[in-house]
C-alpha cells in the first residue's frame, strides 16, 4: 500500500485546508487520516466516501450518507449571513450537501432553497427576498441547467453554478447542464465541475474569507 | 447542370408544399422555379437564399433579406388566432423571419415577442397574456437555450424549440442550445434542427391544419 | 431524507399535471405521493419506476413493467380519435408503452403500429390507411432512426419522433436515432429526447387539448 | 518543392491504378503527373481538384467541373449492366459525379437515380424495376442519411452507402448521415468516408472485377 | 409481451433471410422463433444471444457461446472459394465468429487467418498466398484498426472492415477503429458498425450472390 | 431593422448595466444605443467590436483596438486593491483587456501579470507577491489551460479562470482549456466560458461589490 | 477455444518482447504463455491482469495486484541512473506501478516521486534535484493533467507523459488529461494512451536501449 | 502593443532555447525578436510563420516557406547519425519540414523518408535498412494514421509519432490520426499534438541530448 504525502500548507497558502477525496483511497487510507487528525485535535474533511469509508469512519467522526463526507473537529460558526444554496430538483441535493458540510466545518452558515427550478417560475419568485439576502450562491441544475441564468439576472450576489449529472438520454451525466451554464445569457456566473459540490464551496469560501475582512 | 425533380404531391400528402432549399442550388435553378409557378399561377416558396439569390428574384417575387427567403403567390391569410414567435435575444430574430415567411405564405398570421430572453424575466413576464392567447407557440433561443423551458412551464400551448446557432465558445454553433431544449425539465416541448425557422413553421401549420377541424 | 416541493398549480397553467419522474427518488417518496393521492382522490403517474417502487405500489396503483410506470385514478376516456403510435422495432416498444401510459391516464386514446421499420417498406404501408386517421403521431426508433423521415413525407399530421437508446456500436445509447431525426429532410418532424416517452406525451397532450377547442 | 513517389504496381496488386488526389497538391505537380501519363500514353485519373488545377488540364485532359475530376485516356466500356447510382437530393449529385468519373474511366458504365429520397417515397417506388437491374449500388444522401436503409431493404445488390456533408445544424458535415448509415438496420450496407464517392467507386470496382470471373 | 412481426418476405428480397437480433429480446421470443422454425423444416439464425437465450436453445439448435449465436438447419455448403477472415488480435475473433456463422449457415464457406496484426507484418505476409484466393475478405481490428489499410493495399478482393470494440483509454469502445477505417488510404474498403460481424457477413453474402451469377 | 429592447433596470438588480454585446448586430444599432447614452450622459459599454463597428465609434466613445471594446462615460476609479489579471501567453491578452475594459469602465482599478505561463514557473514566482495583494484574480491560458491550477495552489483569494481560443491541433477553439480549468486539482477555482474576459469582469464586479460593504 | 499466435521475434526486431495483455484472454490462455516460459526458462510479462488471473498465476510467477501484473524470470538489473517516476496524485500510483513492473523485469532502475501535483508546487520542487538526475522521466497525471507542463520546463530529460483516468465529472475517464498533455506549451513532451502504464515503460525502454550505445 | 517576456534561461533548463510561436503575432514582434538575436549573435528560430511574417524576415533570417520557419545563426552539425523524418504522403511533409528546420538550426542532421504509407508497404520494406540505422524516428501520417504502428513493429528506435491534419470528411484536422497512434496495438510510440513538428523535433532533442553523453 502506498502513503498518502499530505499537503499540511495548504490553508495557510489557500485558506482551505487539504480535504480527502475518498474515491480511489482504501479504507485503510482514510481511517488513518482521520485517527491522526483525533490524534492532533484538528480539523478533518472527507468527501466522495463509499459505503465502506461511512460504515469504517461511523465512530471517528460525523459521517452523512447523503452527501457522502465526514467531518471531525468543525469549526465555530461564523456570525455572518448565510450562503444561499439553490437546486432545481430533488435529484441536485446531494451535491448542495456536500458543499453544505464543507461550508458547515468550516464555519460558514447555509441557507437552502430547494427544488425552485424553471418548470414552475412561481417557487423561486415566492424565496426570492430570502435569497437576495445571502452574500454568495451556489445553484445547482441538472438537466437543461437553466436555474443559475435565472437566478443571475435577478440578483447582484455572485454565483457559482454547479451542473449535476442528473438526466437522461442526451443530458444524462451532466455534460448540457454544464455546458448550458457556461454559454449563460446572464452575467456575474462561474462554473465549477459537474457534481463538485466541494469546488463550488471553495470557491464560496475563499470569496467569502476575502469579504470578512472587505476588499483589503 | 443537374434537373431537380419536384415533389409535385407533397402538399396533397403533408399539407404543406415542397419549399425550395437556397443552399447548394445555382441561381439558375432558383429563378426557373419560380418562373415555372410564375407561369402556373402557383405558391412557391424558398428559404436560406444567398445574395445572389436574392438578387436575381428581386423583380420575381417578395424576397426579404432578414430572412433570406422569397415568397411568390401567398395564400389569403386566414381567420385564427397568431402563431406566436418568441426570442431570447436580438441576434435569434433572423431565424424565426424564416419561420414567420413560411407561415403567412401558407395563410398563418403571427405575432412576434421578441428578446424576452431569461437574463431579464420581466420582459417575459410582460407579455404574458399575449402569448397565453395564441395556440402554439414557437420560441427561439441561443447560447443556453433556457427561453423555451421556461415558457413551457407558464402555457397550455405546445411549444416548439428552435435552438439558434448565436453564441460563443462553447456554444457556438447551437448545439448547447438544442442539447438544452431537448433535456428540458418541463413537460410539452418538441425540438428542431439548429436555426431551422423553416422545420418550426412546418410543425406549427401541421398542427394548426388538424386543430382547424378540431381533432376529427 | 428531503422532502418533495410539489407543483401542484402545473395543470392549470400547462394542461399537464406534475408526474413523479422515478429515477432518483426513494420507494418511500414515491410511496408517499401515491398515498396522498389516493387520500385525496386525484390522479396521479409515476414514469421511470425502478423493480423496488414497481413492488411498492403494488396494491395502490396500476402499474406496468414493460413502461415502468404507475397510475392512479386515471381520466376517463375521451371521445375523440387516437394517437397513432409507431414503432421500428422490437426494441423501441416500452418507450411508446410510457407515452401509451401517460396519454390514456389522462383520457387521451392511442393506437399501436409496431414493427414497421424502413428494413421492410412494406409493413409500414400496409397500415397507412389507419397512421392517416390519426391527428397526432409519435415515432419511435433506434438505430439510424429513419422511420419518423419517412412517416412525415406521407401524412399531414404532425410528427413527434422519439428517439430510442436501442443500437450497437456507434449507435448505442440513442444518440445517433437523435440527431437523424433531428436532421430529417422530411417537414414537419419535431423532436425530443433519447428515450422520453413521457415527452412526446405531453407534446401530444398540449396539441389535443388545443385541438378539442379548434384553433380558439 | 517535393517529389512525388508514384506506386506504379497497384492496378496489378490491387486492381486499381494509382489515383491523384488533388488536395494539397499543386498545379505544376498534377499538370506533370498528366503530361507524364501523356508521353506514356497510359490512363490517368484526378479527383478533388481545385479550380486553379481544372483551368490548367483543360487542355490535356477531360475535365469535369461538378465532379471535379480530369481522366486522361479512360479504357472502353465494359460489356456489363451499369453500377446504379442513386442520391437523396441535388446536393448529393457531384459526390456521385466523382463515382462516376472514376468507374467510367475504368471502362465500367453506371445509370443514374437522382432525387430519390425518403421524404416522397413514390420517387423512389417509381425506378425500383430499373435499380434492381444493377449488379452493385453506389447510395449517397445528406442529413439523416436514410437513404441506403431503405433502398437495402428493397434490394439483394451490395449497397455502398456513402454519406454527404449536405445539411444543416446538427447534421452539417455529414457525420449524422455518416452514423446513420453505419447503424441501419438493413443488412447487406457497407460505408465511406463521407463524400467520399471515389471510395465508393474503387470498392464497386473491386467486386465487379471479381464478380466478372465468377467467384472464381 | 409484445409479439414480433416477422418479415418473411426478406431473402426474397434481399437475399438474406430476417436474422433474430438476441439484445432485447426475452427467452421466450427467442425460443418459440426456432419452435416454429422447426416445425417448419425452416432455416433460423440468431445472433447477439445472452447466456440465457444461449442455454434455452441448447437442444433446439447448434449453439456456439464464443460467437453467440444459434442456427438451425443450415443450408448445405456451396461449391466456391472461401470467405477470408482476418483478425488483428485475439480479442477480434469473436466478432469474425459472429461473421462465420452467418455465412456457413447460408452456406458461404470461410477460411480464418487470426492474430496477423500490424505490430508483427511478417505474420500476414507469410499468408497472402491464401488471402489472395478469397473472393472477398473480412478484416476485424480493434485498437488502432489499421490491419484493413495494409490488407487493402495488397490484395484485389473488396475488403470489407470490422472495427471491434477491443482497446483501453482513447480506442475503448471501437470508435477509433471505426474513424480509422472510414479514414484509410488504401481504395476498395467499406465499413460496417463496430463489432458487426452479422453486418460483414451480409455484405459478404450480397456480393457473393450476385458474383455467383457473374455480373448478370 | 429589428429594434432593441433594453433592460434598463439590470444594474438596479444585479450591480451590472446592460452592456452590448457586438457581434449579429450592425453598425447603425450600436451607434444609436451611443447616441442615446450621450444624450443622457450615461455609462454605455460594448464588447466584440468588429472593424467597421469600431471605426463608426471613433468620435463618440472611447474605443480599443485590441480588446474590441467601446465606452462612454466611466465611472471614477474606486479607492480598492486591483483586480490581478494573469495570462499564460502573449496570445491570451486581449481577452484580458476586454476584462480590463469592462472592470475600469465601472470603476474597478486592475493590475496585469502577464506571459507567466507555467513553461517556466520562475517568472510567476517572481510575481507571486503582488499577485498575492489582489482581492480577485482572472486568469486566462490557452493551450493546456494549466495556469489558474497552478496560481489557486498559491494564493487564497478567489481564481476566476477563463480559458482561451488559443491553442492548435486538438487545442484549437479552447476546449482542452476550458476542460482543464473545470478538472483542476487545485481547490477555489471558478470557470466561464472561452474567450469570455466580459463574464470574468462580471462575475469579479459582483464579488467586489459585495466586498465593499463587507459580507453584509 | 482459439490459440495464441505468439511474435517470438518481436524482441530481436524491436528491443522489447512480446508482452501478455491480459484483457479479454482467459485464465487458461495465460496460464499456458506462463508455463511454457517456465518449461523454456524465459523471461514472461503480463499486464492488465484480472482478479482470476491472479490468482491462477500466485505459484507460477510474481504477481502485484496493485500494478495488476505477472513476472517471470526477470533480466538482472542493469547498471544505469534511474527511470524517473512521478505522479500528480495518489490514484495515479498504479498505472506507475505498471511501467515500473515491465521496466524492472527488463533490467532497467526506477526511481518514484509521487504526490508531487500541481495544487501544491513546494511538493516537486522538493525533490527536482533528484528527478533532474534521472535520463528519461514518466509523468503520470490525472483530472487537469498539469504535471508534466510543469515539469518538462524544469529539465532537460524527455518526459513520456501519461494520462491517467482518474478523475470526475468532465475529466471523469481520462480524455481531458490526454487533451492537457498533447497541448502542453512546454516542449520535449510525447504522450502515450490513457492509464498506458506498458506503453509508457515501452518507449522509455527503446530510448534507454539506443542511449547505452551512445547514440551509435 | 503588448511586449512578449523572453524566457533567456530556457535552454539552460530544458536543453531548448524558447522559439517563436509565429501565429497571433505582429509582424513587428517577430522582427524585432530577429534583430535583437542578429545584435546579440545568437541563435533565433520561428515557426508557424504567415506570409507577412516571412516576407518581413527574408533579409534578416534564412526563411523557408515550405515549413514556414525561419532560423538564425544556426549551430553547426554534430557528428552524429540522422533523425529519420518519415511521411505517409506527400501532404505531410511541411510538418516534418518543420522538425527539420529546428533539429537543423540546433545541428541535428535529419534524413527524409517520404511518401512510405501503408497503401503500398513495398515502398517502406525498400527503405527498412537506412530506417533501422537512425537512433531517433519522426514518423507523419493523416488520415488513417497507420504508419507509426507499422513502423514501430520494425524497429528498436524510439517512434515519435506526428498525426497531421491531411484528411477529408471523418479525418479532416487530424483528430483520427492522432487517436490511432495513441492507439496502437505497437509498443515504443509516444505522440504529440496534431501538425507539432516543433514538438517532434523537441521530443528527438531531449532524447539525442542525453543520448551524447551516454544514459549518463
Amino acid at each position: 500500500m502506498t502513503d498518502i504525502r499530505w499537503d499540511h500548507a495548504r490553508e495557510a497558502r489557500t485558506g482551505i485546508p487539504e480535504v480527502i477525496f475518498g474515491r480511489g483511497k482504501t479504507v485503510a487510507q482514510v481511517v488513518r487520516l482521520f485517527e491522526e487528525a483525533k490524534a492532533e485535535g484538528v480539523l478533518r474533511i472527507a468527501t466522495q466516501l463509499g459505503e465502506a469509508h461511512l460504515a469504517a469512519l461511523q465512530d471517528l467522526a460525523e459521517v452523512d450518507a447523503e452527501s457522502r463526507t465526514a467531518v471531525l473537529n468543525p469549526r465555530p460558526a461564523l456570525d455572518q449571513p448565510p450562503v444561499g444554496l439553490l437546486s432545481g430538483g430533488t435529484g441536485d441535493i446531494p451535491v448542495l450537501r456536500e458543499a453544505e458540510a464543507v461550508l458547515t466545518a468550516l464555519g460558514h452558515p447555509v441557507r437552502t432553497f430547494f427544488d425552485v427550478g424553471v418548470a414552475g417560475l412561481h417557487r423561486l419568485q415566492g424565496v426570492m427576498d430570502d435569497v437576495r439576502a445571502c452574500p454568495v450562491l451556489i445553484v445547482a441544475a441538472g438537466m437543461e441547467g437553466a436555474l443559475p441564468s435565472v437566478v443571475a439576472g435577478l440578483v447582484d450576489a455572485p454565483v457559482i453554478a454547479v451542473p449535476t449529472s442528473i438526466g437522461a438520454g442526451i443530458s444524462a451525466g451532466g455534460t448540457v447542464a454544464l455546458h448550458s451554464m457556461l454559454a449563460s445569457c446572464s452575467p456575474g456566473i462561474a462554473v465549477v465541475n459537474i457534481d463538485n459540490g466541494f469546488g463550488a464551496a471553495c470557491m464560496a469560501i475563499k470569496i467569502l474569507n476575502r469579504m470578512r475582512g472587505g476588499s483589503r
